[in-house]
């Protein structure tokens, strides 16, 4: 019975996806969406896929489902050092959708749009056997050239991080394994929990990045295998000094009790923060451009020449870790 | 084993798509790509989902599956009188993948790439333990302003569509009751089953499109249904002369020896033909254009106005269709 009272395609996507549509998304109505792009600008493309208990777990709120489908996409473009532009959904719902679920995950949506500043241009809804399925395309805008690459770090540079390391992998660790936990207050477990479930892209530094990095990726799979992959892409080394990885109040008391819960938050993904390389004469005016948007910089390292795996030096040890330290595959 | 043994998402993709990216991919090996538009022109974007059972089957040939991926997204491009400037795939495979499954559908996919010139910009790998499940963001490029809309169709004007309609819903009918077709030769079988495994975008047509079309669509979910929408967008109704619409030989000997199979032709979707409106005195110019890329127009009616469903005469009897005569989902 509730499944003949649920809209069809076209029903669910004036109902509830039209209303959040930006003026690029033609209301739904068309076959298109359609963007006019900034002239000098080039268009910056990505798209990541989440899966039901892959990437997320179906008893997560659907609007924080929704919300970090599109900030998963926003932090790439933040990376690349392109202002959004709109996004594009492709939804497969399974047979027991429900309208109080995807009125939710629409507003999530909505709301995340606004904030990053990024509107919903189109999409398409299927119907699915399996699990929910989501798969964002978004779209941002560079001045011509302007991208900034993974390839780009330079001997000399230095490292930097924004935000805080390891707090999205503790997050996710809490649910499987809450015992670590017991020494954290309420609330640094909820920091924590929170990290994992609502990323926060660093969309507000693509302009700083532009104008005083020299290379960049966002922290998607794990500090030290993304650094890894920035290092190959660019034919260089780093030597990182662990200690100054910008850990939460939460992260560092959690490490404090159990030590071997810091390569977790050196390899454990879900960050979302940037990593960059920045020539060190740009440096004052990056963390003043940072500042102004209300984003912490940590220098962590220096860019280094050879092709070994960067060394992260702690307590005078070193590690090493490769390229799949982490992987949502 | 052979799980074992298959390379991990960074090198599934240096193996099987980086070697089909277009220039604007990077090798696919930063965050994000880039495309620089056309100056003065925007930029058409369309999304299309694919589900393994429900938009394809898992016996279908690899190949065929990402062709077809593709192709509905260029169908739509063309339709708005979009060039195509490329597309972003988010891939979620089902544990059971195999390397040789993957190899032939990236091939697949590349030579689909090069005939449509839609490049590979970008995507992403996913696992699901649900179907196989695709996602396809193609992008295409008009002059600004001049995307063909659906809400364009003007009364008076011509109603056109291209090649025939109705081959791809007799050929997926083939697959499941195939007794009505033991009056169809081998090639006419061959015809419509191929038909609705490989959709023939029409992305020649485009140029001519902008240049003489009022309104445009593609017709993915059946004529009759597909007219609906567009009149209904564009506030007026239409008179269709049903022994006009255009059928394959192989279309027209299935309706004579089962004559219900019409309604089927009519509705039935998956023909990936252009449906639009033309002035009258564009035709001439219209049809020399489409001549030109080889492409077949008939005029099947005549927009006219009110708000009443639109008018299918055949054989002095009048039928009318509504929306969502077919649907996906």
């Amino acid at each position: 019975m509730s499944s003949r009272e649920r809209p069809g395609e076209d029903g669910l996507i004036a109902r509830y996806f039209a209303p959040i549509a930006g003026e690029g998304g033609l209301g739904l109505t068309d076959d298109a969406a359609r963007i006019t792009p900034e002239p000098g600008h080039d268009i910056v493309l990505t798209v990541d896929a989440l899966v039901e208990r892959v990437h997320f777990m179906p008893e997560d709120a659907p609007g924080s489902i929704a919300r970090k489908a599109l900030a998963v996409n926003v932090s790439d473009l933040a990376a690349k050092g392109a202002d959004p532009a709109g996004f594009l959904l492709s939804l497969a719902l399974p047979e027991n959708w429900t309208e109080d679920w995807l009125a939710a995950f629409a507003a999530g949506l909505g709301e995340a749009a606004r904030d990053f500043a990024c509107p919903l241009l189109g999409g398409d809804t299927v119907k699915t056997a399996g699990p929910l399925t989501l798969s964002v395309t978004a779209l941002g805008e560079v001045p011509t050239g302007r991208m900034v690459r993974r390839t780009s770090a330079q001997v000399g540079d230095l490292i930097c991080v924004t935000g805080t390391i390891g707090d999205a992998a503790l997050g996710l660790r809490l649910r499987s394994e809450p015992a670590w936990a017991e020494t954290l207050s309420p609330d640094e477990r909820a920091h924590l929990a929170d990290r994992y479930l609502h990323p926060r892209p660093r969309h507000r530094l693509a302009a700083a990045l532009r104008d005083h990095a020299g290379a960049a990726m966002d922290v998607s799979d794990g500090l030290a295998g993304d650094l890894a992959k920035m290092m190959r892409a660019s034919g260089t080394s780093a030597l990182i000094d662990a200690d100054q990885v910008p850990l939460s109040g939460a992260a560092a008391k959690a490490i404090q009790g159990s030590p071997e819960l810091r390569d977790l938050a050196l390899t454990g993904g879900d960050d979302y923060e940037i990593l960059c390389t920045v020539p060190e004469m740009n440096l004052d005016r990056f963390r003043k451009e940072a500042d102004r948007v209300g984003i912490t910089l940590s220098v962590i390292g220096r860019v280094v020449s050879g092709h070994d795996l960067s060394v992260f030096r702690m307590n005078g040890r070193e590690r090493r870790y490769d390229v799949g330290s982490y992987q949502h595959f």
